[in-house]
Parts: C-alpha cells; sequence; structure tokens
C-alpha cells in the first residue's frame, strides 16, 4: 500500500502513521519527495484494508498495490482449478455449452427446450424457477413447481442442470433439485447469500454484477471459497455503459483478464451479454476466442411464446446454427466439446 | 409502446402481432411507414411488458413509451409525500439531516459520535450493524449487539435512527430496534428484500444502486410500495462512471428528475457520492438547491479510528462547518430544518 | 510513481528499471516484499512518463502519485484566478450567468434572446455560428455571418460574448468579432485546436469532453496555459453515462474536487448537462452552492422556433423564474452577481 | 419519430405539432390514449431531426424510429464495401493484419519494426507521425519526418502504411506519404477534420471514440462517405467505462452490430482495447471470431525503449505467437489471410 500525504504533511504526521503500521507488524518505508511525503506498506493488503489509513487527515490518498484476494488467485493456485457440473467437467482443456430457456414456465416448454438443446450437443440445462425482475408487474417465475419440472426435464435428457438462486433460506431446497446454483449480476454483491451458498458443495456459477469491477468480481468469488465452497465458475454477462445499440456491454477484456489472474474457470453468457439473438451466435465464438471455458446461451422451442426475455432466446434454427458454427473455433482453441 | 418491424416484415406478420395486442385488450395501431412497418400499443405497459411482443422474429425493437411504475409517480399522486422517521417528518417544506458513523463500532463510538451530530442539529442517526463490504476480510460489522447500542444512543439523544439490512429474515428483529430501515445500494435490486421490507411499516430508506437508472430505482420502490408500504424514501448516493477521482459521481440531475416524476422524498448521501470528506459540505448544499428533502452523512467523534469509511467520515470541526454553512442555503430554498 | 513488478521479477531486473530511474536525475527506491519488488521514483511525474517504464516486460503496474498538471494546480498558485471577459470578472468573489442561444439562427433571434437575457440580469451572451452536430444532416450553422450578427448584438446590449471555436485556422477570424472561445466538449482533446487558443489572449472557456476524466480535463487547460494563455475558465457541463433519463450526468462533484486542485475559474452548463428544460434552474442553483463561479445556461426568446437544442433552452418565464431564484442562493454563497 | 406528449397537453395542440409534421410532407398520425396523447411522424428521420420537434412545451419525449445514418447502411447497400488499402484488400472474405508501433520515433525503429511485422505475415504498417497525447509535456511526434521515414519503411518492406491525421489542414501533405488517414479516436467527431478527410480518395480508417456510441460512430462514417469518400474501415479501439482493470473495455459486441447494420468493413485494436500485451492476441482472436474483417496491432522491434505505449506493444516473441495462434481462427471463420 503506498500512502500519499497531504502537501501540507510534517515529518510528525507521517511517523504516527508509520508507527500505525507497525503496530500490525507490516513493513513501513518512508520516502520523503520533493513536493510530497509518501509512505509505503508491505505485506497483506487485507490487514492492511482495516487499519482504515485513508481516514487521517494529512493522507491524500492510498494506492493498494496487490489485489486483495488471495484464495482465487493464480498465485495461490497455478493451475486451473476444473470444477464437476453433474457428470460434465467445467475447466481445462474442454469447453461447455449450456443452454435452455430463462425460465422455466411449464413441462412442455421445458422438455422441448431441453430435447432441442441435447440434439445439437449442450451438455448442461438452465432454467430460472425465483426470477428476479425489474418490475414487481413481470412474471416472478414458477418456484418450487418450476424446479421441479426442471429436475425432471434434467434427467430425462442426462443434461446436468442450473438455476438462479435469489435467497439464502433456498439453499437447502435447490441442493435436492439441481446440479449447481447461479448467482444472478444483481446479487452478486449479496454477502449473505454469497456465505450461504459457500457452505453447500454444489458448484457456484458467479455473474458479474452489472458495474461490478473484475476486483470486486474476484471478491465476491472469494467470499463463497471462504466458506469452504471451491466449486466456483465465474461467468461474464455484460457490463452496463453508455452503449444502449445492445442490452449490456459483453466485457471479453475480462474473460482474457481473469484467465491470467485468476484459476477459477471463466464462462461466457452472450444472451445477456448482446441482448439481441442474431449476436448471440458471433459473441460465443469470440467467447471460445479468447479463452473462456464455455458459454451460458437461452434457447426455447419457441421463443415468441416465452415469458421473458424472448428477443434473447435462440430457437431451434438459430441454436443448431450456433452449435455447428462454434465447433471449428473450439477445435482453433486446441479444446473439446465438454 | 412502439413496435419497430424488420425491413423484410411482412402484413401478414404485422397483423399476427397486432391480433396479439388486441387479445389483451389493448389498442393497436398499424402504421406502414415507406421504410418499415411501425406498430403502435397503446395502454398499460405493464401488460406490454407480459406480451413479450420484443421476441417475435420480424420485430427489430420494441420502444416503451409510458414508464412502468404507477403507485409511485406523481401522475397517482400529486402532492409530496411525507415519511414520518420516528417524530421527525421527511418531505414536504422541511429538510432533514441524518448522520452517523458508518459503522457502530462499539458503545464509547456510537454514543460520542451521536452526542456530536445531535449539538449541531441533526435530527437522525445512522449507523451499520451489518455491513456489506466488498472484501470477505474487512470488518463485517457488530451485529444484534450493535443494533442494541444504536438503539440505546438514539434514546439517549432523541435521535430517531437508521441502519442497513441485508437480509429478508432480518425485518422483525431490526424493527424491534430501529425507527426505518436502510436497503443499500448493492441490494437495490433484491427483491425479496424489497418485499419483505414492504411487509412492514417502517419507513425505508432505498439507495440507488450504483449502476440502476432512475426508471429501476423507482421500480424498486414500487416493489415496496406494492406490498404495502407506503413510507418510502428514495436515496441518491452515486453512481460509478469512468471517473475515478471521486468515489462514485453524485448524479443530483436524478434529484431534480425524481422530484419532477415522484410524489416519494428525495435525500442524498454525499458521503458515499463523493468519498472525500471535503467535498461532503458542498454537495450536501448543492442537495438543497436542487430540490433535496435531505441529506445523510457519515460523521464520527474521531474518523481517524473509524473501522470503516474513514475517509469519507465528517470530524466535529466539518460536521460543525457543514451545519452552519448549509442553513442559509436551507433558507434559500424556502425550507427549514425538519 | 511507484512501480510494481511482476511475481517472478528478480532483483537484476529491478537494477535495470532503477538505472533508468538514476539516469533522469530522479530519486528511485527499492521495497523488496514479501510477494512482489516494489520501486518507487520519486521527481517529476512528467519526466517519469516520457520514461515508459510501463513497457518493462517485469513491469506489472505503474502508479502515478502526483497529477501530471503542474501550472493549473493549486500548488503552484494558491489563490483563485480571475480572468476577464469583456468588462466582467470571472471567478473570486462573483457569479457570473452567461445566456443565449445555441446558435445564432438569424437577426432577429440573436436580438430578441439578447435583450431578453439583459433583461433579466445575464452579464453575458452566448451563441454558436460554427457548429458541431452528431449527423451531417443537421443545421452547421450561419458562420461567419453568425459571428457578425452575435458581435451587433454583443454591442447593443452591452454583453461580451462568446462562441465555440472549431478549427484551428479560425482563431484570427473569431478574434475580430468575439470576447471569448469556447472549445467544446467534442474538442476538449482536439490538440491543435488547444495550442492555437493558447496562442491568443482572449479567454478560453473549455468545456470537459463528454467521457474525460477531471485529468484529462485539467490537462487540457494545462495544453492552453502552456502556450501562454492564462485565462482559461473551465466548464462542466456533464458526462456520459448509462444513465439515459437525462442527456448527461451533471458532475458537480467535478466542480467542488476541482475548485480544490486547481486555481482556475470553474463554470457549469446545465443546458448540456441535464438536456431538460425544467432541470437547468435546479442545477443552476446547485451549482451555485457547491463553488461554481458562473453558469453558462442556453435561452432562446422562442424555444420551439430554434433550430437546435430547442428542448433544453429557456424560454422568457423559464429564464425569469432561473434569474429570480439563484439570488438567495447566489447570496447564501457569500457572492456577488458578477 | 414517435412524440410523447405531456398528460397536460390538449389536442389542439396535438393539432399544431402534427400540422409542423404535415408541413415538410410527412405522414403525422394522432394516438390519442388513456394516459396521454401519442403522435407520430413516419418518413426521413433526418428531416424530423432539423424540425426540433422536442423543443415544443408540450413534449414530453420524442423518440426516432429509424436511424439517422443513410448511405453507410446495409439497407443502402446490402453486400459488402471493400476497400483497396494500397495493393490489400480490405472487407470481404479475407482478414487483414496491420502492426507497426505506435509512434515513428527514428529510421532504425520504424526499419527493424516493419520488417518484424513483415517477417510474420502483416500486410500493413502503421505509425504515428503526428502524436495527440493527454499531456503537453509528452512526447508529441516527429512530425512530417516521421512521415518520410514510414513510407520509405513502407517502401523497403512493400507494406502500405497508415497514419493518424490530426488537422484538416495536412490532408494534401499526408496524401504525399500514406496509403490511408487514421481517424483518431478523440477525433471522431472533429467535424471539420472528417469532412476534410471525406474529400480526399485515400481510405480513412476511423477509429470510435471512446464515449461514442455505435450510432455516432456510424454518423461519423457518414459525414466522410456524405463528402464523397467511400473508402471508409470502421474501427472499434475499446469504450471508457468504470473498469480500470483494462485500458479501456473492447467493445466487440459493437463489430457484431455494425456488421449487420453497415456494409463497410470493420476492424479492431486489441492494442488500445486492452492496454496489456499479454490479452492482445486473445482479443485479436476473438475480434475473427465475431467478425472483424481485420485488427490493427502495435508491434515494435524494441517496447522496453518505446517513447509511447510501450506496455501495450507486442515484441517479436509476442507477435510471432500472436500471428502462429491467429490463423486456425481465421480459418474456422471460412476467412483467409489479407
Amino acid at each position: 500500500m503506498i500512502i500519499v500525504l497531504k502537501p501540507e504533511a510534517t515529518e510528525v504526521e507521517a511517523k504516527e502513521i508509520l508507527a500505525q503500521i507497525e503496530s500490525v507488524n507490516l513493513k513501513p518505508l518512508y520516502m520523503p519527495g520533493t513536493e510530497r511525503i509518501v509512505l509505503g506498506a508491505l505485506g497483506d493488503e487485507r490487514i492492511l484494508n482495516n487499519l482504515n489509513i485513508g481516514a487521517h487527515p494529512m493522507v491524500e490518498n492510498v494506492k493498494p498495490i496487490l489485489s486483495t484476494y488471495k484464495q482465487v488467485s493464480r498465485e495461490l493456485q497455478s493451475h486451473d482449478t476444473q470444477v464437476q457440473f453433474g457428470d460434465v467437467t467445467i475447466g481445462g482443456g474442454s469447453f461447455a455449452i449450456i443452454a435452455g430457456p430463462c425460465a422455466v414456465e411449464n413441462r412442455e416448454q421445458i422438455f422441448k427446450s431441453a430435447e432441442l438443446v441435447k440434439k445439437y450437443g449442450a451438455v448442461g440445462l438452465r432454467g430460472g424457477a425465483f426470477k428476479p425482475r425489474t418490475s414487481p408487474y413481470s412474471f416472478q417465475g414458477l418456484e418450487e413447481e418450476g424446479l421441479q419440472l426442471l429436475q425432471e426435464a434434467s434427467k430425462e435428457y442426462g443434461l446436468p442442470c442450473v438455476t438462479e438462486i435469489i435467497d439464502p433460506a433456498h439453499v437447502e431446497m435447490l441442493e435436492q433439485y439441481v446440479d449447481a446454483f447461479q448467482i444472478g449480476a444483481r446479487n452478486m454483491q449479496n454477502f449473505k447469500l454469497l456465505k450461504a451458498v459457500g457452505q453447500s458443495h454444489k458448484p457456484a456459477i458467479l455473474k458479474r454484477g452489472m458495474s461490478a469491477t473484475i476486483e470486486e468480481l474476484l471478491l465476491a468469488a472469494e467470499y463463497i471459497y471462504n466458506e469452504g465452497n471451491q466449486n466456483v465458475i465465474i461467468c461474464e454477462r455484460g457490463i452496463r455503459t453508455f452503449e444502449k445499440a445492445t442490452r449490456n456491454t459483453l466485457d471479453l477484456n475480462a474473460v482474457a483478464y481473469i484467465k491470467t489472474k485468476s484459476h477459477l474457470p471463466v464462462i461466457v453468457d452472450p444472451s445477456h451479454g448482446t441482448g439481441i439473438r442474431e449476436l448471440v451466435g458471433p459473441m460465443a465464438k469470440a467467447a471460445v476466442a479468447c479463452g473462456a471455458d464455455g458459454v451460458i446461451v437461452e434457447a426455447h422451442y419457441n421463443p415468441q411464446v416465452a415469458l421473458s426475455d424472448g428477443a434473447q432466446s435462440l430457437d431451434e434454427a438459430h441454436f443448431a446454427k450456433l452449435m455447428n458454427e462454434i465447433k471449428p473455433f473450439i477445435q482453433a482453441a486446441g479444446k473439446v466439446v465438454a
């Protein structure tokens, strides 16, 4: 941590802060310059953070040197983590395609959609039962009934399934029905929820918050990891920017960047990342190319009757085209379909 | 709702969509242009939203005409709502100053801080007991013990108090200790939490999410309102932008804008909105000037020993200066101190 | 400047970089930590910048300590600069209101608009003759004819005038007609233009680019200053964010922040900052409250016939209301109308 | 264009606006709803834009239906434009790799860098002579001497070359030295420059402004096109967002989206788009996968001595790796190296 003092700060005040640093057994550094006194504190940034040095009236600003996530960092574990999702391995040399409708709507819909995605080679099934919706007047999901239908379709077609969790009190219920939890973008910093999922052993697909920095995303993963659940899969799903031609701005830089910093698998959601059916295919291929370990896409046997997110859901023709076109890219990346 | 069709869409396809609109008893409009067929649907956008017309393969895009929040809108209620926070009225012709530390840390700290803010004229006390923190390694709050201390200080100094709620299961517990709930920025779209607080009758200070649009913020308020709790106070606390010189970008436009669209009271948090002690005063004054009904600021009897947010907390000298300087602006705005 | 090395960097590589730092007579620092080697370089960041240390393959990242602007900084000059705009002084204890139409459209329009703003107390006149427009099909301004009309109205009503410059080759021509140059948001980093205006002695109102950081804005001011023109007025006019309810997000934090860092006067443009007529007044008052030295607003004798920006232009009733309501705030700020 | 009136608007006022629409020979529509009167105007949005209907006091908001760019739109020309850059064709079924240093620094540097990029298969050479730099104290380029050196290296290695233009007055000079103009991000809305380049016949690589929407980018292309120069190549180079782990957020969504909306070729700059050497390769591959027609990357024979942008420049090892790894992706995309 580097501590820049205000121009008017004196040596006495600098010593005061250095003493604080020493008090927690970190190494203090004193660097008087021509324009400012600069201080350094070397050691665990987690301890430094709690010192709250920025609050001193003579501190102009504080710059961290090291990241504050540790357990999910490649510095702690250099090899890629592989996460077991049902009988599918995510991470390492394979590329996983998880697909299914935004929400489970009824038996026919989830079965027909599962059949469709299985037919063209998806290895996992997605479907929401508890839907966080911007408006209180929108369809909020079938709740436990939806979970039952999802599980039945999952078994029928041999596809492990994932659904979103929105309440810490639901962990046990969901564990009975699904193979993985999804933590949605709006809940990425719902720390109660992260801790609850961290106490399970089922894998967690952690979606990036729409304005979360990469560091915050990895710290959210660290919350889950820190409770004992090491089966965390990071999911880039687009961030919110000024650009409104697409629903979100899919940040594939983040994928390439996280792969250098963390050992966790990273997947991409090009459906929410673009919000436009025609762009899902190109961006899924780009996800392969920049190093992602998989994609999660919305597919529906008949998007026109979907109760949510229809505009970004792939129908059979689009899903078939995606699966067909993505294969040479998976091969170019030196990977195999999971 | 305006529905723009793709250039290749035919009249037959247009009719298909018009039939959908009629099926829910809304008024359809057919507008064939030189370059596109454009359709209209007039009526309640909440119903239209659920039609999911955007999913039709021939729809290029869909533009809502009316906002989807209703109950919190000025169109439903033109006069200002006033919310009772303990014995303080928020909204209408008064201006409320709520102050206190980021987190309750111990008895001495919360009592001394409460004494300080009371001395200079604050009318409410803030203090966190359950702290949502970006890193799992940061101080997470004193939990129920913190609530007890907050309540004691609140009673001792005659200041109604507010604390953040982070778990839907905590509503009843918090109701015993505090006069208002705060819903934090990270939980603005934690819909489980919004609904839980909506079932209480205690006021809720709803903070804007760091990348929430104004419409999403008002829809979050609508979630609470829709459950029966009409005591909602909107709080602008800064949004996340590219600018990093300040912790957030305080969006005072939003305050002036919401005052034209909604009847709910709006307060401003210049502490999180700037992250810099020296800017809290100027931005609190700007909040008065643009029409806010109050401010909520972080103040600590000794910020240097604060366990969180020390750099933006006001000490006695800064708090005294703020209270002194803000008064002529409250007067200029034609208001009185609550 | 703080230089964080990659985990695999060796002492030999660190020494290589330290030698580079010494070669330009700056003070090098060696800080071996448990996880990383960290280096420091104390001295003029402008020299450090040109060393391009970030390019070394063993450098993980580089953090500047000091800002790179110098001449416009309060550290070089602690008292407020006052800029003479015609016979009006901007900066110091007065508050200046500059008003007028977006573009000069014809003689009647600029005269009637000048008469209107003079009547209610504006001290300067604005009006564009060369208009940078997003679409090539929009009205592009009257060019030199517009300048002539602007000058005539300016003289008739005793209001110094300002217009936007868009071409470095226009400096001499504009000098004949106007009392100040405006550098528009889109040209804030048109460095050719900044240098050309820097060689004039007429004041320059430098508008913040729509995605410019405060540091970039001050460096753009430094470009003008560095050429010899010290009559620079900073103008906050809103930044581009995800929020689309308003045209831009007016960043008043930036005003309060720049006032602490720079000695230059700062004015605010609430017309572009909001894009909505009804919000111009509240945000102009907020500009006073957070410490601005003036505002520049769009006013038109009949906005309905305006050729550009009509939706944010004040008509007579709105302008009169603004001038009436802003006065108590100017007084509360301890300032007088310029 | 859809025009939503305020709740208090009367039929008389609606008729007033409809008359305005008819006066320019566009088709007006009157849609009285339960909550609002909504009006429509069908026809060329360019004409509608100039009507300035938003300025009417009874208009709440205005929503365009069609985009305002026309000539660069796929609706005007459905097949892909191919642009001739020296003897290289950009667009259509080939993928072009343009590489070279950020700035031309001296003869040795530009020759060695050109030799390097040629050796591994680049088809074009980049190099700046006039550098727009954030700080006035940074290296500003060799100017005309740099152009001479660039041209010599270009001829020596048989690589057509491109350099940035920053002044409308430079068009003729640059035409003598280079095969294409680059319009930098900061100048994307320097309309004087766009018009000047539009009067040349040399190709123009138009970089997206760092906060420019896709529509603004296409309108900037329309400015060039409208002056008669149809050789426009769009370049996505990253936008400015809240994320600071990477220099910019490379918006590959924009590439896939523009390919559906415009017939112009689109290339990607992963060097500025990431700012980190290690991410250039992955993002160049992602550019291929999402449909780009080429990439432009910074490569330097010895980045450690580069005077600008060294941290994102590829050295020989990184450039060789990129060229080697990108080929299977070009093949997977069904394209050939240009």
